[in-house]
C-alpha cells in the first residue's frame, strides 16, 4: 500500500497544487485561481495557496462532501455551491476563469496535476522494490495518467491498472472505446473518482499507459474500505479502496504477484464510513 | 503526529527489534530468543527473526490481545500464555532464558529496544522543524527513554512529557518518588503501556530525560482515540492516545505551542475499539 492519507489534506492531491501554486506564484499572470472538486483537489489548493498569498475559489456540486467543504473554508478559500454535479461545477469555474481572469486550474488537464500525481510513481519505483502491478483509482485520470507515465518511463515492465466504480465508468468506457464516452448519471459513493466527461487529451495518455481498466462494484469498494480498516487501521474514502475492491473482484489475476495500490485519500464523513463499514454484511 | 502505525507490525517496537535482531544474527551467542510481550514487542521480534532465521518465543499474560497473538504466530513465532498478567509473563520468559539458553529480550532494559526507539527521536529532530514538546507514551520506558535521550543530547531546548495511564501508573510514580515504586493492579485499556514493576535502571535513565509524566484518566484516553479517527482517519490502540489524552486534560500548558506526539501502534481488536470508539458519549 502506498498511503496517501498521513499528509495535511489527507489525499494525494496537493503534489499537483504544489506544482500549480508554485509555477503560479512564480508567474505574475494571476493573483488568484479557481477549481471545481468534489473536495480533495479544493482542499488541496486551499493549502497550496496559503504560503504563497494565492486566493482560491472552489466551486462545488449540490452533494460534495461536507467535511471536505469544511476544511477548505477552513484553509481561507471561498467555497461556491452550485446546482447539479460535478460536471456543473467545471461549467462555472471555467466561466469564473473568463471573466474574473483567475487562473483555471482543470484537475487532470492542466498537466501540472498530473506531473505532482507522478511523484508517486517516482517514490515506488525508487523505494518500492520490484513490483509486478500497480493499481490505480481512475476519475479525471490526473492520477493515472501520470502515475502510468512515470512507469512506463522507468519501468515499463509493471501493468498499470486504472480502476473505476461501475457507478461512474465514463473515462473507463472511453478506454475501452478509443474515444470519449460521455454518461448522464453518477452513482457510486466514490465521490473522488466521480466525473461524467472525459477530458479527450487526457483519455489519449490514458490510452498510452493504461494496461487494464476495470469497473468495479459498490459492493466490493465497501469490502475494501472494510478490509482496509481492519488489516490497516486505516479510514479511507471509497476512491482508496478501488485498488483493493478490484484484486477482491479479480482474485486470480493478482494471485502471486507483487501489487502496489495507492490509497489515495482518506476524507471521508465519519457517519458514512460507520455506515458503510460497520452496518452492513459480507464482511 | 509522529506516525509509527503505518508499517507491517503497526507499531513502532520493529525499530528496536531489528536492532536487537541484527546484533543477534552478528553474533553466534544464540539462534533463539525470548521476550514477555503484550503484543507489540513480540509482533516485531516475530517480523525481525523472519529474515535472520531466529527461532522466538513469546509469552504473553491471560489477557493479552488476541489480535496480536494471531499475528505473532502467523510470523511464526512460537506464542505461550501464562495465567497472570505481563509481570507474570516477564517472570516466565527469564527461566526460559535461563533454563533453555534462549536470548532474553527485556523491553527498555535491554538498550536495543531504547536505541532502536530513539530513531523516532534522530527522524523528529532532522524532520519536524523547530519544536516545543514532544508527548512520549511511557511503559516500561523503552520509547520514552530513547526518544528522551536523542532529544536531550540533539535539542534540549524541547521538553521531553512522559505520559502514563492512571490506572497502570507504576513507572510515572516511580519518576515522582525518584525510587521504584511497585504497584499491584493494572486498570488501563492501554495494553501497550501497562506494567506493574519498573525496572530500576530504566527509571535512572527516565529521570534523566523526562521533564513532565502526566497520569491520564481512561476517558481521556478514549477521547484521544476518537479525535485521531475523526480527525485524522487513524485507528489507533489506547497506547497511541496517550499524548492527546494529556492534552485534553491540560490544555493550557500546550496552547500556541509545536506539539508533536507519537501515534506508536495501531494494534486494537476493532471489537474493542468500535465499543471505545463509537458507544461512548463525550465525544
Amino acid at each position: 500500500m502506498k498511503l496517501e492519507t498521513a499528509n495535511p489534506v489527507r489525499s494525494f492531491k496537493a503534489r499537483g497544487t504544489e506544482t500549480v501554486m508554485a509555477r503560479l506564484a512564480e508567474s505574475t499572470v494571476a493573483i488568484s485561481a479557481v477549481c471545481a472538486s468534489a473536495g480533495n483537489l479544493g482542499l488541496a489548493m486551499a493549502y497550496s495557496r496559503q504560503r504563497r498569498g494565492i486566493s482560491v475559489t472552489v466551486v462545488a456540486g449540490a452533494g460534495a462532501n461536507p467535511v471536505k467543504l469544511n476544511r477548505i473554508r477552513a484553509l481561507g478559500a471561498t467555497v461556491r455551491i452550485v446546482g447539479g454535479d460535478i460536471e456543473d461545477a467545471r461549467h462555472l469555474a471555467r466561466q469564473m476563469a473568463d471573466i474574473e481572469g483567475a487562473f483555471l486550474v482543470e484537475d487532470s488537464e492542466n498537466l501540472d496535476t498530473c506531473e505532482g500525481a507522478g511523484t508517486i510513481g517516482i517514490e515506488l519505483v525508487e523505494g518500492a522494490g520490484r513490483l509486478d502491478v500497480v493499481l490505480v483509482a481512475l476519475g479525471g485520470g490526473a492520477m493515472a495518467t501520470g502515475v502510468g507515465y512515470v512507469f512506463k518511463r522507468l519501468a515499463p515492465e509493471v501493468e498499470i491498472v486504472c480502476v473505476q466504480p461501475r457507478g461512474a465508468p465514463a473515462m473507463a468506457l472511453s478506454w475501452r472505446a478509443k474515444s470519449v464516452v460521455e454518461t448522464d448519471r453518477i452513482e457510486t459513493i466514490a465521490d473522488g473518482v466521480a466525473g461524467r466527461r472525459p477530458i479527450p487529451a487526457v483519455l489519449d495518455d490514458l490510452l498510452a499507459v493504461a494496461d487494464h481498466v476495470p469497473l468495479v462494484e459498490e459492493q466490493s469498494i465497501i469490502a475494501g474500505m472494510r478490509m482496509l480498516y481492519r488489516h490497516a487501521g486505516l479510514v479511507v474514502e471509497p476512491s482508496a479502496a478501488l485498488g483493493v475492491a478490484a484484486i477482491l473482484e479479480d482474485r486470480s489475476r493478482y494471485r502471486g504477484k507483487r501489487v502496489v495500490t495507492i490509497i489515495c485519500g482518506g476524507n471521508v464523513v465519519p457517519a458514512d464510513f460507520e455506515r458503510w463499514v460497520f452496518k452492513q454484511g459480507d464482511g
